[in-house]
């Protein structure tokens, strides 16, 4: 960390007050109740740079949880939220209740996504998402009359959120411990792990595939869910090839495909979406956290004519309350303009293999298992089962950085700068040599 | 509604061509797929009034859904979420991070909040409220040495969210269609439907509560779940003394209480939560809406202490993105000290007094089976399935109310003026009276 003198907290109030505040009121997720460390309260931010209650400076290696693309502190967007809430801060959705920044970010979003995915359904966020692509995804074979086809299937690895489903999906077994029974019929293949294989890791892969289906039956199954690249699971891009095979065996058995874009939709792989990285059409595609680069909580899934003409005369009894929020909507708008006037998928392929290239000099390290990537995402796996104490070596060098497991990933904003981009490479290469 | 020359959408684009986009890009809650009506595309709102893009106005008789506590397009919410945004829109609440408004607003809640709720778990809504509330239940016996404590006894007529679990929990059967499996270990007991009846109806109700757990067994059930009064399913305020003899029927089963606040916490019973309002202390108390009056999505479980003792040194491996939203938080703060400084829990009681007078004289018309209600929460239930034809007629009226089935529910903005209460009941009383 980069200390600067004087601290940031209210007046009358000291950092040492808020810590202890939190303690005391605050439960974080994934925090172990009673045993919480000390927190680090970030106060303020500014494009790629975050700096805590006591003036210390980071260099944020994550985006956050993934969501800030245009980075942080924007005023424009602020002037753009503000704005939208003295006008209309919100009514409703639901029914036939609506907004003007929802239907022309509806229509916005429609152009840039992939073929066919012409409808939107608002959320507030990716576990609600993919509770919604799930609930659409049966919903749509229950309207068409094959009832049956209720199973999902999804992979180990995966990350799909916390609600019921969104977890059922998931496939990181510690996230479902005590919280069950969770939603029966989800049914979770081999985990997609293709760095260090070829097309042969495929083979296997669609091989299972296929022979998981035949067991199950087709006309039990309505959906396949995957993230483009696992993100929690450690941002492990599949084998070559993958998605295109997998796709081609969902059509062939009429299996509808849930592309779960929380993470890779909004130029993360230099692309708008994660399917064009991929090459391929989902039916439904759940984004999130790019979507309004986090300064309002949003999401939107997005629903291809396809399914939209399985469900036609069906009613659709299902809905967050806010829904289409305009503020939401408002900003997500102009993220989105930023995201093009910007020039940021071009800027996540170019500075990404910058990033890529430089964390790959790691390879060969002793300490090293993997280095990956695509785009603006990255995975060093470690040769140790948990990546913590690199986190936080990683954190006296000025950035942040996560631990998921025994991977260090990172997912910068697309707006780091080149020296930046080289001062994260660094730290991260300090703090593995340290080990 | 009232008309007024000329429209509001932006320069060159027209009204129709809005409605045009909606109906092909937008799928909205609970709408029929393929068969939507004309959209009523709202464009901007201050206090308690409404106008559409065509230059109609009207009184909003539900805060859009239940979330406008302070009213519309308050300029002072704007100023405070535009600063934060500048400041710091959002970085993460997992693990050990936090942020100073996240913080003071979670000690702010557990100074307002009923006894011993001391602990808060920020989402964005209410369906993730409640996926929260119970996957903490069913943590806190698995991590407290009761496994198999994972049944939730709910209620019929109940509306608790859209997630598979928060739905498996809503008793309205409509709303389960198609979308099955869902998460199991549900149980309904009936509708606590209590008006036309006396202390009878909460003795049926009880001893229905008291056998229910002999069949399931009291080892076998981690909490019951409830709405204050029921909201969607008809603004139904339960039979007397129903909340403390459900209290203390679970407290001799060890059954944790939570407590459904969603639409009632905030000032909508005329306290800052319906358990005062009903003399309850729940374990769990799930809130969302009338926190941030809808101006940015968030919501807050509050958590008893004796569930936090019983979670001690589990980790608790769930969490929504947007948790603990800077922006959120310090509208809240802000939301909060309005309805503090304008004293809209006093209005709530007082104005809603006057309000369910008011409706109270369609009483003994043959076409209402009950008028009833608690604080700014009212139910006008129809002798008819359908109120759908009462809400348009109100609509004509300049007033827009909510159809749930066969009753009328309203539930305004705290900030209702005495002219607009009087016109808001005259229209539904002209409405029904049309029938």
């Amino acid at each position: 960390m980069v200390s600067a003198p004087g601290g940031t907290a209210a007046a009358g109030e000291t950092a040492a007050q808020l810590r202890r505040l939190d303690l005391a009121h605050v439960l974080h997720p994934h925090a172990t109740v009673g045993r919480a460390p000390e927190p680090l309260i970030v106060d303020s931010a500014s494009g790629a740079t975050l700096r805590d209650i006591d003036g210390n400076s980071y260099i944020d290696g994550t985006c956050g949880l993934w969501q800030c693309a245009v980075g942080h502190g924007r005023a424009e967007l602020a002037e753009v939220a503000a704005e939208q809430m003295r006008r209309l801060e919100f009514y409703a959705s639901f029914w036939h209740l609506s907004n003007p920044q929802a239907i022309r970010l509806a229509e916005r979003l429609a152009g840039i996504a992939p073929e066919g995915l012409n409808t939107v359904f608002y959320t507030n966020g990716g576990s609600e998402g993919n509770e919604t692509a799930v609930k659409l995804a049966r919903l749509a074979w229950h309207a068409s009359g094959q009832p049956e086809r209720t199973v999902i299937l999804s992979r180990q690895g995966a990350y799909h959120g916390v609600g019921s489903a969104s977890l059922a999906a998931t496939g990181l077994p510690a996230f479902h411990d005590g919280f069950g029974p969770l939603t029966p019929g989800f049914v979770h293949l081999s985990k997609p792990h293709g760095k260090p294989y070829g097309t042969e890791t495929t083979d296997v892969l669609v091989a299972e595939l296929e022979r998981t289906i035949a067991e199950i039956g087709p006309e039990r199954i309505a959906a396949f869910i995957g993230e483009p690249l696992l993100g929690v699971g450690g941002m492990v891009p599949p084998p070559p090839g993958y998605w295109e095979r997998v796709q081609r065996v969902l059509r062939e058995h009429g299996i509808l495909l849930i592309l779960d874009e929380i993470v890779t939709a909004f130029g993360r792989l230099g692309h708008w979406f994660g399917a064009e990285h991929y090459g391929i059409e989902p039916d439904i595609a759940v984004t999130a956290k790019g979507l309004s680069s986090g300064y309002v909580p949003m999401g939107a899934v997005l629903i291809g004519d396809g399914v939209m003409g399985m469900l036609d005369g069906t009613p659709f009894r299902h809905g967050f309350t806010y829904n289409g929020h305009p503020v939401g909507a408002a900003v997500s708008l102009a993220n989105i303009d930023i995201i093009e006037s910007e020039g940021l998928l071009d800027r996540a392929r170019t500075l990404g293999a910058r990033i890529l290239d430089g964390l790959g000099q790691l390879e060969g390290d002793d300490r090293v298992a993997e280095v990956r990537g695509a785009g603006m995402a990255f995975g060093v796996e470690l040769a140790l089962d948990d990546a913590t104490p690199v986190a936080d070596a990683a954190r006296e060098h000025g950035v942040l950085v996560r631990a998921a497991g025994s991977t260090i990933v990172l997912s910068p904003p697309l707006v780091l700068t080149e020296a930046q981009a080289d001062t994260l490479v660094d730290a991260v290469t300090k703090a593995v040599r340290a080990l």
